[in-house]
Parts: structure tokens; sequence; C-alpha cells
């Protein structure tokens, strides 16, 4: 049996060493959520299918993990359904939960849920895993965390600016280097209205978001297929053209504001000139970069949108978010405003993995083996354990007296537990103990205090 | 939209306040896992079916929920399958995952996968969310949490004392009086064969373990029903009636070993003699109990048997576990002897909100509120909060200079944050801020280096 043991497609074990490495970017990333105000809350890893379908898209429905119903699931089935094999109507009759796909549709849900008890503007973060039934490649799991901040109830773009300096500190904290790309959805707005696709805003945000993969001409041949004129095209690809060098973020969003057109549009300017022109003030150590051209996937974005990437690793974006004016409303709860982001714990861990920037000390939390060899010891030895153990030394004590030392030592080896104690009968009677570390290959004689003394002080 | 929104029957939303209060929970044991030489491991929320199958018994199998396979989940399933209607049979063919039921046999299938990479004794601890699709009510969810520990690969009993310290430690830092019930289940074979139940162990072991509930008459009607004879009937009758009365447990052992018989008896006698004279050296803080009456549901558990069960509060076991001989077996790794436990951390929560035990500052990690009323003083605020945190006070910053400042104070009031920081203009120009105490009522005007001493120092 053990040879056909597997686990599902897309999914993980993490070793002691993953969890603790793991544990170190969602407890740094915690600690500067705490640090900008944001309390956690969490969700169920079910919720209704009802909450969850149509709201990423008709792929998305695809990707929900559906949880079958318990006991007899054909109840509400009739035979009719049976010959039919429609399979999402199917689907919709025997099943009634699904996992959650991200955070933030479960916290729509919570807020709208708990609005009587909230006081707004509501800061939360939340960290949990979420699931999606998406073909498993390299950065791409079926089962994977994300990290969320949303701060809902307040117009302000002074959040914007905290979403910001959250990105600072926490990619600063996790020593990766990295740079944030800005836009505005009422900014691609405009500019499809100056190309008079705005009715076909969805295709041609989608393509214009292609550049970077597929090239400026590619581009422009796709647009033309979706019906955009030879008039705007020559205009585009001009714009185009005299804007990708532009490295200063504010002076390439003067020359889009002369570009584009629109009300909404001017409004987006006005939004983006205000956050790059007060982030310039701060002196961040993050670069920052406008793009007009970034759209980002979900549908319910309508003002700032901002997505994060290494500049030093290959990976698609490891932080994403936006401004949305009315999540909520899909709960029925209309007209509440909010900024919010998700960081990509599985992505960021592999950056900082390929990139060897993981705090060392991270792989060993155990800092003390105690042997035990001697069967007429053993509880001598435990009470030893028990009195270092008070003292806040995390320690595995062997538990088998009748295993020869050699065999023990050689365990602790294994495990990379820095420092060995050897307790002899003579010295137990004495007072005194062996101590070994295991990296330096010395050895001590010692008493009980300064056993503390050794291991304290030679960390790591 | 907003009326019939709601979450799955049996699981739950965790409001701020409820996620620290469990992350202290989950915090304390793990402080205490590591302290004893446990490393973590996580495993995928989803199990292969066939992994989860048959490992819990006929009733758990229909407690796991099951997942429907992605894309067309009949492809396999045929027209005869469909008209035939066979529940089980139907969802092994449309489902081939499930959600974790415990967090013991993913671990056994991690051991077994991971057998090469493991040094033995492995000891490994695991805080993670199981489900089970049981009729929820008080004190049972269908998501909750298991917080486990298992040292396995060594068949030393020192490993059951380190558990019992591990409890001890466990309860004292929660605050919580226990008490810990054990056996052994070679004693309890040695009861069945000395009723000459041996040849019927679950029944009579399932029976006997409702003596509490139901009492000593009803059990021996039950038993009869069994077969049990009139005469051994009889014996156990006196047997339980004259030892119910003795709390000493090395003394109720004794007569135990008297009255029971066949030599994997003897061994269990022996192992819990060892046990409990040793733990009685320790002088623990927890009351340690001998209940030969003790079975446990799971069927894996070959050796000592432990529960135990808040003195202070009506609930179930709140921590359970046991010695296992051969769990890996069932992936096809036999002989590979292990102990383990869980701790329920719901059960433990309810039980510390009921009794009123969680420390006061847990309700609260955002320690100033700055208030932000004057739309020219925004970016001077923006530093100063900035600096502010960098110092590390978490804290909130008002987004919206619009919103007076009155209405402010009152969502500081509202969201229970303890200092709230007012800077005017001209207190800005001078280097001086307002700060108030919401808790006392009291204010102060004072330098920038103030503020960090008066919000470390008044600490709640």
């Amino acid at each position: 049996m053990a040879e056909q043991l597997n686990i599902p497609k897309g999914t993980r074990d993490f070793t002691p060493e993953q969890v603790l490495k793991r544990e170190y970017i969602f407890s740094t990333l915690k600690a500067i959520f705490i640090k900008y105000g944001f309390v956690p809350i969490e969700t169920p890893s079910m919720e209704q299918l009802s909450t969850l379908m149509g709201k990423y898209g008709e792929e998305g429905d695809k990707l929900l993990f559906k949880i079958l119903n318990s006991g007899d699931f054909l109840s509400e089935v009739s035979d009719n359904d049976l010959q039919q094999k429609n399979i999402p109507s199917l689907a919709a009759k025997i099943c009634e939960k699904g996992l959650r796909y991200d955070l933030t549709v479960p916290f729509a849900r919570y807020v709208v849920m708990h609005r009587n008890e909230i006081s707004f503007p509501f800061k939360r973060y939340q960290i949990q895993p979420v699931w999606r039934a998406d073909r498993p490649q390299k950065g791409r799991y079926r089962e994977f965390y994300q990290c969320d901040v949303d701060s809902i109830g307040s117009p302000s773009l002074m959040n914007e600016i905290e979403l910001l300096l959250i990105i600072n500190d926490a990619f600063n904290a996790l020593n990766l280097k990295v740079k944030v790309l800005l836009n505005n959805r009422k900014i691609l707005l405009g500019l499809a209205e100056r190309c008079q696709m705005h009715e076909n805003f969805f295709a041609f945000s989608a393509i214009i978001d292609k550049l970077d993969k597929i090239g400026l001409e590619k581009v422009l041949v796709e647009l033309q297929q979706i019906g955009m004129s030879q008039t705007n095209l020559n205009d585009l690809n001009d714009f185009l053209s005299s804007t990708m060098s532009i490295k200063n973020p504010l002076q390439k969003l003067e020359i889009t504001a002369k570009f584009i057109k629109g009300e909404v549009a001017e409004k987006g300017i006005a939004e983006m000139r205000y956050i790059l022109d007060n982030i310039g003030r701060l002196n961040l150590a993050i670069e920052t970069e406008f793009d007009f051209l970034l759209a980002r996937g979900l549908n319910y974005y309508t003002g700032t949108i901002l997505e994060v990437k290494s500049t030093e690793a290959a990976m698609g974006s490891i932080c994403g978010g936006g401004r949305y004016d009315n999540l909520t409303g899909i709960f029925g709860m209309p007209d509440v405003s909010g900024v919010g982001m998700s960081f990509g714990a599985d992505r960021i861990y592999d950056v900082i993995e390929q990139l060897q920037r993981f705090p060392s000390h991270l792989s060993q939390s155990i800092k003390l083996f105690i042997a035990n060899f001697i069967p007429e010891l053993e509880i001598e030895v435990l009470q030893l354990a028990i009195k270092l153990r008070q003292n806040n030394i995390p320690l595995e004590l062997f538990p088998d007296s009748s295993v020869k030392l050699k065999k023990q030592l050689n365990l602790a080896h294994q495990k990379q537990i820095p420092w060995v104690l050897i307790p002899g009968d003579e010295e137990i009677k004495q007072g005194k103990f062996t101590l070994k570390n295991m990296l330096r290959g010395e050895q001590f004689v010692i008493t009980f205090d300064e056993i503390l003394n050794y291991i304290h002080t030679y960390e790591n």
C-alpha cells in the first residue's frame, strides 16, 4: 500500500523546516498589519456555494472546489436530472458548499453579516489558506495561503498611501527588493474612451495588459481585431512609444493626462497625482512605477490598482490589490468604499528560498538534546529536563535508556540540535554535567547554572 | 440578498477578539510543545479518500466531507451506476478527495511517505483545523482545530510521562484545573478476559465506558444482553462496587491487578505502575486518576490511554490520546510504536470563556488612535504616524480629515483603543501633542518622546 500513497495534486506536505520558514513570513506580515491598526478575523474554510458562485467570473466558478452534500446527496435530484447529465446543474443539486477561493468575498460576506457590530472604517487582516482547482504549475498550488489587509468604509486616499507604506515595510522586513506598479481603473477607462473602445472595456484592458508578454506590435493587431480604428491605433502607437522610456512616475502621469479623456479619467489622474505626490515626499525604499496599462483581472476594482513584483527573481506578482467602491454591494450593502490587498505567501516563500534570504536561525527551534543511557538514572535525567525546561530551554530528552550513547549522539547530529547534555553517573552525584557543542565539536564539564549560560550565550 | 446570507451549519466566523483569544491558546500550547522537543509539520486540508476511508470506523466514513471531482465528474460513472443510486458507491466514483477528519491519520501517512528523511523517534506537533459532518451541538463543530503532539518510533514509557508533563504545563499555563484519567488497553483486555468477554471486546468496552452516564445497574443489564454470565456479572459487580470509592491510583491499580487476568493484562499493569509511580514522584499540580473503565473510541490504541477533563466546568474531554503500536501499519510500515494526544482547542476555548479566564490584555492589540481632522496637516500627521510605528506603537491613523474630531473620538471609543493622539495646528508647529487616555479620561499636552513613554508606561 505504501507505494501508491500520495496526496492530492497541487497540495503539499510541509516539513518542520518549511513550517518554520512559512511562519516567519506570516509573523513578519502580521506584526506589520497590527502596527498599521488592522485587527484579525477568520472565516470558515467552507462557504455556501451561493456566496461564492458568480463572484470570480465564469472561469472562477469552474475552479471552485465543491463539497458533496452529506448523507443521501441524490435526494433533490430527479431521474430526469440524472439522465440529462448536465454537469453544472447537477453539481448545484448535490453540492451546497464550496471551499473559499479567496479571502475577499468571504470578507465582504463577513462585513455584511456583522455590519451592526462593526465600527467603520473597519481595518481587518486575515491570514488563511484558499483553494483553487487550477492546473498546478511552478508557483501555482491548489491550496495556498493569502495574507490580506482591507480597510473598508473610508474613501480617503490616505488608505492607498498606507497600503504602500505597508508594502514598503513588509518587503524591507523580508529583505526583498520589489517594485510597485500603480494604476487607476479610472485612467484605464479614460484610455479606453480615448481609443473609442469603452464599450468593449474588458476585452480592451485584457489585451493592453499583455503588452509586457506579447509586445506592442501584437497588441495593436489584437486591438484591431476587436474593432479599434486605424486612426486610434496610430495615436495609441505614438502615445505608447513616446511614454515607454519615461521613468519618472509624475512626468508619465502628466503626459498620460494629456492623451486620455473624459471626466472619470480626470478624477483618476487627480487621485494618482495625490498618491504619487505624497509618496514621493516620504522617501520610501521601494520603487514606485506608474503603469497605465496595468489592468488586474478582478472586476470589482474601481479606483487605484497595484501589483508588486520582485526585482531580483523571476516570479509573477507577489502582492496585489486596489480600491473597490461597491464590494459589499454583491451582498446587498451598497456604497461602502474600501481598499485592500493580498500578499501571496507561497510565492513570497519561493522568492526568498530562491534568493536564500531566510534567516539562518529558523531551521532549528530545539536547542538541546539530553542523552539518556543509564536505566537507573532515568528519573534523575527526567528531573534535570524538567528543570531546564522551567528555565526556558526547548529540549528533546531521549526516551530509551537502553539505546547506546553513540546512537543517541548520532541522532542529535541528524536532527541538527546544537547542544547535547550527557549526564553520567558520577557527574549527577557531583552536580556536574558534560555539555557538548555539536557544531564546534567542543565539550565542557560544567554545573547546572553554567548549562543555562552556555546555551544562552553561544546562541547559534 | 443580505437577509438570506449565511455560513454553513456548524462553522463559525471569528471576530477580532475571538481570533486573539484563539491565538492565545494556540501559542501557549505551541510554546510548550517546542519546549518538549516537538517540531511542527503541516499537511494538506484535503487527502485522497483512499487515505481516509476505513480508518475511523463505519460511522467515521459517513462523517467525511467529500470533494466533488473537478470538471466532468460523471466521466467514470456508467448509466447503470446512475440508475442504481447506490450512494456510497456513487460517491466513491465522483469524489476522490476528502477533508481531513483528524491529524493522526494524515500524520501516519506523512511518516510513511517521508520515512527516508525522518530521524526516529520523530516528535512532531501539528495545529490545524479538521472537518467532520457531525450533527452540530454545544461544543461540537463541523470545522474545529486540533493541536496534536506525537512521538513515534520509541516504545519507552518515558514518552507517556512526558505527555503527562505537557498536560500539566499546558493547563497550568492556561490557568485551568483538570484531571487526567489514565488507563491501558491491555488492562481493559484483561478485564474483558476475566469476564470471559474477550471475544466480544469492543462491545464490552463500549458498555463499560458508559458507567459514568448510565450507572452500574444499566451497565450490568447491557452486559448480560451481550452474553455475560451471571457468575461473572456478580464478580464484576463486587469488583466495581469495592473499587469505586478508592482514590489513590496505585492502590486501585493493585486491587485491579488481583481481579483481572492474563499475561497481556499483567504487562498493562506493569506499564501503568511505572507511570503512576514516577508521576507520583514529580509532584505535579494536576490530579491523575487510574480509571480502568476508560476505553476511548479509536481502535488503534494498544497501550496507555488518557483523557483530560476540566474539574471546574461541565464539558466532555478536552484532550485525549494514548499509545499505538502499529498506526503506520495501515499504510504498509508496520511495528513502529508511538504515543500521541490531541488538545481540543475549541472546547478549551469554551471552558476558558465560561470561567472568564482569558487574560484581559488579549482583546486589544492597537494601542493608539491618531485623529486626523485638519486637511492641511494630513501629511504631517501621516509622518507622525510613520515615526510612532517605527517606535513599535501599533496604531490606527484615521484616514478622512474631513470628518469631525468628535466623530473620530467616538470611533476610537467604540474600538476600545486606549490612547488617542490629537495633533492640532499650533501644537505640531511647536512639536507638542495632545494625548488622551480613553479609559481614564485624562489628557496631556506632551512632546513626541513623551508620547512613547506614556503609552509604554501606562500599558493597560
